[in-house]
């Protein structure tokens, strides 16, 4: 059977799922998101691209932009060591067990989030940003141009609404402030993080921006190195053990490969020396995983033999 | 031996504990407090005023404001029975365990702070002032000037560097914020909190305004019934099991009298059908409370045995 | 009115409540206690004893006998400076905020319990019993002979089903073990423990027993000092902030006296200068007091005017 | 290069690591251990072995074996699906974020432990192992020897010491019990945990038993189907999860396979479709982790390009 064939194979297993999950709805413009909506996509790193459903529509890539700002970082930090100093004694890289907006966890670890995948984690990265990039928003969106050859935008309707409804973030930022843990107002950290958030994104897009991750850090079409592979190996070293809200033993069980979701319902999955990968669907689980989306995943990683383990 | 040389034994005996203390210094204004000011004051409720030490200079309540705010909230709320509807559904009246400004509480018991002696619980009772008085901050001067007679003045370096050193009080408003616990903004709130603070008041004038908690809710001068004798005693049970941070018990061993401290080295005190009570000295011990004004507390408390235990 | 009339309504307008609570039923020998049950009584220093319903049943004092191991263990260790050295450093002295039975606080805390009210502050107390009495439990009985001229028993059945039901006082036991503030078996700890819960009392027992907390630690009958004066006031302040598991607060408001409650529904308080009191009635509320023992204290010191606040 | 030179190669580098760390010094047994002793093998699926060091010296595997008791709970339990409702609802499969022996979550979320990889979670497991095997002891020397093709022993000082200093095993083994997650006595499940951390185990043997796990479940000597491959997979996400205590995101990156690690230094690993591996160095880092085993494993894996990401 054909890769195409088993694409469709695995949408149609998964899609019913979607039915027993529920669409984000803390904010007016992520509730209007059609449950119906489905795409599911693998870009193979010889730039082969296999898809079925809505794998062109964009949708606001939320916690999935965690991933990419890590990588910002690390590439404005450099090698691994000199990141050590810079970025790692300020976040760290290990699974929380707490939510993934816990502030309990900040409290009793003098402000230091567990890792870059959590939202901590990730104000205290785009506090580097602000650091290093002249300005974030255009470094990421020529990161992701280099990764897709694509132009992205950031939705500004969903950017501010993230803002009103950020009072979790708002606290947990004032309390790393507290810690000493921010070197920009939590203002600025905010709007920077909220920005990433909408950003919109296909999964096409996504699936394409994961593949150098599965090359040892080489964009496929460019030859461009991206990223040093070791550093390039610790992005999805975190991706799996932390890419999945508190369902990351689950994933690496039942998808078996380094993955990020984001509440929107996409998940982006790396299948080392393989392809880039990449499903959307909006209905989320207890966890805040795309429900239709692990289960595509599941079936696609089982039938192709694609997990790591 | 009189009232006038205990007083002044009890100071001289408590006054080289300030030595061992530290000064509070999170913002520069307070850090610029002598650790030499003292003052020690009892109001009787017949009016006889009995002091020693810089009993008249002014400083800033700190955390005494936060009595203050309850009993406002208490007074525009009514019967104890209203407040059960409309306060105590969203402030708790138990001791916490935890630091005073801990986040960790708030997030395992949604939002709901343990009692109005804490940061959280007092920012949740400012904003039923913001909700029932014109003026919070108007009608807390109006309160003292009832209880004492004088004029008050917030100090407005004070709230100012207060606001600017707030992350963590900013922490818990959002953190509240987000769990539907604030009806006002959050920046509304903590400067109401901000300029209670930094409200500026003597020893002598503190003193006074705890007399009418001695009697059975009553200013003694006028007669006037300032709170229901119930309420005013639910405010002197809350002072004695959550007034003094972690040190509650403590308080209660050694003073034996309800009390509230503030980081600026104050404690006052109900001696109940006796009078009010106040102490300065600014150097703190581990637990946040003055450290010569708990010894002189305990030494006055003890001669005069006015311990309710 | 005179007092015996005050009783009788007092126990007129509680006894309704207890319909609300619900029996502990833990171990079968609890929940055989008849939630009809009612007795409330007050002993006078100068021997007046007043009571309605049942106050000479005995019942087993369970958590009551917490104050019994701490007044012993205070007896043994001598003066207050002297406690400080071997048994406050081994248990707070400060309200917990966590449920009498919880293990987090003394994982975050080092083993150190938080006050000698909860469980493992009890287990620690025994310990040092354990080393300082022959026979904890002949001290027990001795020490309560001396304070009511009764002698006492334990009741074997409760004794052993509290041992096989007490997974949880295990747990704890062993947490502390392992951070080394345990000198005896976690066994002969539990033994000794089990042993004061199922001591049976009359309710008339317990209230003369706590005459001598109310009187400067001076057992009023015999003239003989129990305690030195202010280690007796130390033991009501604990009471009052930490005597009544997570409903401190409440209580220190709606009855104002230091109380010591217990699961089979006794709860005997200390009215300073005045008397000792014990009401009893199985049905406990949600916070593991006696509901319409709470409801006839609240009437009783609210009638006699014997809050301390 | 050939394979016998980079494990010499990666054994020299790693060695002088040993020197930073601390043998566990909790029982007299494990003190004894050689600071120096340093095994590195690996067990290719084809048969072959590459060994250098002390490969072939038994030492006690302790936390190693609760990779072995989940097999056997997996073996005995049948298909995945059964699993889920006999095993998986006692123990959960997520990282724990909190220290391998905290008994904070286990109260916080109703006694059921993260993952079997954390000693709450093993002594579920056990409990499940004594109903289901007739001698779990037996049951595990039967695995091993399948595995192996050797004998193993216990060794009854190691466990017999391991019984006497395991206050916090017991405490959380109680808690469990409080809330019901236990079938059997908290002794039998100690004794059974307990005699399987005195499991006395050579580096090589560790190795060859990891292959199966390499192998989709199939031993590869004897092409026995140990466990469906499904499950196999189902236990190296757990390892890569959860089996290095809190340094799991740090595993994954710098080493790069789902590995095991033990108190007594061993750590063993799986890499799919290639081999078994296991290294033994008794001095640990602060996160109970062989120090010189991480930085061979860390060598190895990079040399050979073994990691699964």
């Amino acid at each position: 059977m054909d890769i195409d064939d088993i694409l469709e194979e695995a949408a149609e297993v998964a899609r019913p799922a979607a039915e027993h999950g529920k669409v984000a709805g803390y904010i007016p413009e992520m509730a209007k998101l059609d449950p119906k909506s489905f795409g599911l996509v693998m870009c193979e790193l010889d730039g082969t691209e296999h898809g079925v459903g809505d794998i062109d529509e964009p949708f606001a890539i939320q916690s999935m932009s965690k991933v990419f700002s890590l990588i910002l970082a690390m590439q404005k930090l450099g090698t691994e060591h000199t990141v050590t100093d810079e970025l790692w004694c300020r976040v760290g890289r290990e699974p929380s067990g707490d939510p993934f907006n816990s502030l309990v966890q900040l409290e009793h670890e003098q402000g230091i989030p567990r890792n870059p995948m959590i939202n901590a984690g990730a104000l205290v990265v785009d506090d580097v940003l602000i650091d290093h990039c002249k300005d974030p928003d255009a470094s990421m969106r020529e990161l992701v141009r280099q990764l897709t050859g694509d132009e992205i935008e950031i939705n500004p309707a969903i950017a501010t609404s993230e803002g009103g409804a950020s009072y979790r973030n708002r606290a947990m930022a004032n309390l790393m402030a507290d810690f000493g843990n921010l070197n920009h107002t939590v203002d600025e950290v905010l709007t920077t993080y909220n920005d990433q958030c909408a950003t919109m994104m296909t999964a096409r897009q996504l699936a394409r921006s994961m593949r150098f991750l599965a090359n040892d850090g080489i964009e496929p079409d460019s030859g461009e190195q991206i990223l040093d592979a070791a550093l390039a190996r610790r992005v999805t070293a975190i991706m799996l053990t932390c890419g999945t809200y508190d369902a990351a033993g689950e994933f690496a069980f039942s998808v078996g490969l380094p993955c990020k979701s984001g509440v929107a319902g996409g998940i982006m999955a790396v299948a080392p020396d393989h392809s880039g990968l990449c499903v959307w669907s909006p209905p989320l689980d207890s966890s805040g995983n795309s429900l239709a989306g692990r289960a595509a995943l599941h079936e696609l990683t089982n039938r192709l033999e694609l997990s790591i383990f």
